[in-house]
Order: structure tokens, then C-alpha cells, then sequence
């Protein structure tokens, strides 16, 4: 039997929300039955969305509060004065044990700022990291950070590669993950300062995983690792410069099978094989931005996502939890030894 | 009448010289019969290349030299050991005023670094930079610095502003380009402090371009700004990383049109559109990238490249050289305010 887990949803995070988040929930209720809610929220604004809802309104329960974190608010401003938000209560119950893991469609900089507030990181990380999927020829892989940090050093490229790689051991289902720092490949370049003194030490490490070094950008779409560790600056240029060439050449094809009738017939022939094209890039099937190096799961939906992404990105805290990710990282922490780069140890 | 102009080619640098080298010269003698070369290289190996070809034998002078630059030289040694090397005297013919500009597909750190020896970077100058174009929703754009430099502080990021903006004038033809500093988007995340330094000084200056700020990694492939301003790292990595997607993508679509007899039936219809949209995309119409803040003009072709993508990199020279790139960043240089973001003016 699969014990239950509860999850707290803020459910007025996001561009639909709150009706994105009562329908993804029921999404996600049907592919994991044994889940339940812990719901925050206008009451006056989800009762009428859960009214009918049988199978979640069991599963679920609805915490009212008026407040709500703006998806423009600075995380300051949301840390200070969103006590009562839908956000952070949804947080706050991971941390007093009403809930297993958050789901959150919300504004990522007041979600990173109150979850690292509210759950603090694990002992040994110094600062938590944004993870996300991304399709790629060999499947699928994991990078980090995504842009939680601008300016990274050798420690925290330690830490997020240590966090990636439990990642892909749990959720991903790799028993010996590969994992690469993203570097530059030119002979001359040899990239910053802090990518050599964390290569030295993951290359020391005895980490369950397979350290392949450096990759570069274009190892990215070939899958050539399991696990990309970056800096959140450079993560998060490459996460966008990807997401900006799929819509480039995405447009590139609408035109072109417009440009003639036969291409048009030929997109006809084509539609359904090109349908499962679209699904395979859809980033529905991606969403879901993993916070992690925090003591709880916490997974942040995109924004702008559907009922269906809102669902993938609660089976992706469900997968977080069943396989146990806080614990892998905690107990992988011991296995480097920082000094071997002669990097500083962490100070916590 | 349009004036001669003599450009030195590096015939034994790439995967596929001579023989590369020599077609793609013969191409670009099509394309401008005006123009001349003075190529480099072992004429054993070169001479029957040119046996029969009369208009580029008439348009060409051999000149022999035995040392070639490996394509896996270490920028310094070659620097060093490579004096009598194709590379090396081609860059010399531009110093010394025998050619207008120089076109390899040699080692590229090797070529920066002779470059930068022989060349000098322009006064006012500090780093050179490594610009190319691509493919955008409305176009085309160029982006700097794409490996050069790897860190950049906000001196560098303005100079690469400003010749990427004259590049844009030149051999863009775009009277008044849009041009911005490539950034992370999330309100809590602001970028290096470089960047809002860099910000501060362009915003203030009285360039004939437009400068829009920030933009994110996916305004690259929307073509949001016409020149994308960024450190050598991250342009870098975001370059690879487009290229990596297009591949991935391109892989996908073979496997959908295989997937089904009617997505073949309906790839072969489609196949004339296809060939178009390959064309587009075709990374030999955006070979030659250009080394830019030298005292001299410089297009590194893809070492990989065939006879047309080299003849488009010979092209890319004749472009800078017709529109006076250099004089447009001499000229532009005294246009910025340096001390209006706190830079420090340059120290050349």
C-alpha cells in the first residue's frame, strides 16, 4: 500500500488561478489517487470550483485567507507583508508537518524568498537552487541552478551538482546519473575560476553518480548529461535561449507549410505525427521548477501553465517526495570532501 | 566603379583546406569579381587546386609558406612558434597594408591571439570580441561577445555595445539599430552589477542606435533587439545552446515524418517547403564570425565549414571593409559619456 501524502497548494498562485489549480488538482487526484490537499485560498472564489468535485473535495481540505502575493510583488515586500498569503501558508504547512510538499503557480522570487525564510536549507547547502527538466535527444535531463543565483562559487556549483544528481537518482530513476558542469569550450577560455575548483572537487568526489566534467551549451539538447550544473545567470540565459529557439523554428515550420498547396496537403498527411512532435516538446510536460537544497519540497509551476501543467508539476513534488530527495541529498553531502579543490567547507 | 580590395586568406586553416579555401574563394570571385586575394599556404598542395581556374588565378597571388597552425595548438604557442605559420602572415599582410582584411578557418583562439598581436585593438579599446549573426522572427541580429572574453566588466560590455552597434549600421544596413544588454528577467534577480553599470553608461550615451535595456535569453531568437550585448561566456553558451535545440529539433522532425507511411507521403509533399525552410536555417549563411575592436578587419569562418560557407565568410569581410566598420567604431567611441554609470574611462 502507498502511504498517503499530503499536499499544500497555494491555490491562488498563477495566471488562472484559482480555477487552473482546483482543475490540475483534480488531475493530479485521479493519476495519484492515494494524495490529498491541503488547499489555500478565497473560499468565495474556489467553493463554487470544487462544488460537484466529489473525488477531490474528500481528498482535499480548504483553508480560507483573503491574502494573496501579487504576481508582481518584490520578494521583499512579499517576505515582509504577505504573512497570510495563500503562498506562504501553503509553505508554512510543510514546515509544521501539515503537508508533505507545496505546489505553487505564484510569483518564483517571493516563493524562493519565504520557502527559504520558512524551511531554511539542509544542513551543508548554503543556498537552495531552481531545477528544471528539459527534453533532450537522449530523453530527458535535469540543469540547475535556473536562476535562484546570479553570482555562483566553486561551493554552491558543489552543492547544486550534489542536489542535481540526488534529483536524478530519485525522480529520474538513474541509479548512476552522469553530471557536468557547463563550461566554455574554447582552448583558450577555460572558463571561470570557481568551474575549476568545483570540477576538482566533484572529479575527488564519491559520489554515486558518473562526474563527466565540462560540457558545453549544445550538450545541453543532446543529453550528453544526465544532470547540467550552472550558475542561475548562465542557467537561466541557456533555459531561455532554448525555450526562444523552439519558438523560432516552430514558426519557421507554420510558414512553411504554408508557403505552398502541396505543403499544406503535406502538413495534413503529417498533422498527427505532428501532433506527437508537439507533445514531445509541449512544455506542459516540462513544468514544474524544482526548489531544491531546502529542508522541504517546494516545486513552482510556470506561471502562465494550464490545468494539465499545474497536474505535472503536483506529480513531480509527488515523485520529489516518494523517492525520498531530501534524504539522498543530506546523505550524499558527506561523501565530498570540499577540500580536495581547495575550496573553503561550508559554513552553515 | 567600385575601388579593388585584397583579402588574405589563411588557405590551410580548416577541417577541409586547401581545397575548401581555394572553392570558396572562386565563389566569392563570383559574387564580387572586383575583389582580390592574396592567399597563404603549401603551394604543393595548393597549386594543382588552382590549375585551370583562370579568373582566380588571375585575381590571386600564392604566396608559400610551409607552417600551418593545428587546429589543437595552444593560442600561445602558436602565438609564439607560428610566425612563418598561413595564419600568421595573412593577419601580417593586413598589418603591413598588402591586404584590406584576413579570412580564416584556422584555430580560433590561435587567430585572436595573433590578431590582437599584430592587429592592436582600436584606441579606446580594451578587449576585442567575437561577434556572429543569426536567425530571428524578424531577421536577422548580431550578438557579442560570443567566447573572447570570458569575464567582463562593464567597460567591455560597453565597448562590445558600441562596436556591435556600427557592425549593425555597416553591414546590418539598419540606420538607427535597436541594441541591449542580455540579462536574467526575475524581479528578485537583477543581473550583475556590471550589467547595471553598463546600463547606466549606454542609456546616457549619444550612439546612433537605440538602446533598450535588458532583454532575456529568449529575446534572442524573437529578435527583439538587433544587437545582443553580452559577456563571452554567456554568448557562449546561449549560442550553443540555440544550436544544440535547432539539432534537437531537427531530430525530432525526422523521426515524426518517419513515424507513418502518410507523415512520409506527407514530408515528401512538403519537401520543396522543407528544402527552404533547411536553407534558412543553414548555419553556412551565417558563417563568419567577426573579431571586432582591431585595428583591422578579421572574419574567423567555421572551421568545419565547405566552400560556400567560407565564400560567405569572405563575404562578411567585403561588407565590413565596404561600409567602414572600422572608422564607425572610431568614430562612435567619442560619443560615450563613460562616467555616467561610474565606469572608469578606458585605459588603453
Amino acid at each position: 500500500m502507498v502511504k498517503a501524502l499530503t499536499i499544500a497548494l497555494d491555490a491562488m498562485g498563477g495566471d488562472a488561478a484559482p480555477k487552473m489549480v482546483v482543475r490540475g488538482a483534480s488531475i493530479a487526484l485521479e493519476r495519484f489517487p492515494e494524495i490529498r490537499f491541503l488547499m489555500f485560498g478565497q473560499e468565495r472564489e474556489m467553493a463554487p470550483l470544487l462544488k460537484g468535485k466529489k473525488a477531490l473535495l474528500a481528498a482535499s481540505e480548504l483553508r480560507h485567507t483573503e491574502d494573496v502575493v501579487s504576481s508582481d510583488a518584490k520578494p521583499s515586500v512579499a517576505l515582509r507583508g504577505g504573512r497570510k498569503s495563500s503562498m506562504r501558508l501553503a509553505i508554512d504547512a510543510v514546515h509544521n508537518g501539515e503537508a508533505d510538499c507545496v505546489v505553487s503557480a505564484g510569483n518564483t522570487g517571493a516563493l524562493m524568498a519565504m520557502a527559504k525564510f520558512v524551511l531554511k536549507t539542509l544542513p551543508g547547502i548554503n543556498r537552495p537552487a531552481i531545477a528544471s527538466f528539459f527534453p533532450t535527444l537522449r530523453g530527458e535531463s535535469v540543469m540547475l541552478d535556473l536562476g535562484a543565483n546570479v553570482l555562483c562559487d566553486a561551493e554552491n556549483l558543489i552543492d547544486f551538482a550534489v542536489m542535481g544528481n540526488a534529483f536524478a537518482r530519485s525522480v529520474l530513476g538513474l541509479q548512476v546519473p552522469t553530471y557536468a558542469l557547463l563550461n566554455v569550450g574554447s582552448e583558450e577560455i577555460k572558463g571561470h575560476e570557481s568551474l575549476q575548483e568545483a570540477s576538482a572537487v566533484l572529479r575527488a568526489s564519491n559520489l554515486p553518480g558518473r562526474f563527466l566534467g565540462f560540457v558545453e551549451g549544445d550538450d545541453i539538447g543532446k543529453g550528453t548529461a544526465d544532470v547540467i550544473v550552472t550558475d542561475g545567470f548562465t542557467g537561466n540565459v541557456a533555459l531561455k535561449t532554448a525555450e526562444g529557439t523552439a519558438n523560432l523554428i516552430n514558426e519557421y515550420l507554420r510558414h512553411t507549410f504554408r508557403t505552398s498547396l502541396l505543403a499544406g496537403l503535406g502538413y495534413l498527411l503529417a498533422r498527427p505525427a505532428m501532433k506527437k512532435l508537439r507533445e514531445r516538446v509541449d512544455p506542459r510536460g516540462y513544468n514544474g521548477a524544482m526548489f531544491l537544497g531546502l529542508n522541504g519540497i517546494v516545486v513552482k509551476s510556470h506561471g502562465g501553465t494550464d490545468a494539465l501543467g499545474f497536474a505535472n508539476a503536483i506529480g513531480v513534488a509527488v515523485d520529489m517526495h516518494r523517492h525520498g530527495i531530501i534524504e539522498k541529498i543530506r546523505s550524499d553531502l558527506s561523501l565530498l570532501d570540499r577540500n580536495s579543490g581547495n575550496a573553503q567547507a561550508a559554513v552553515v
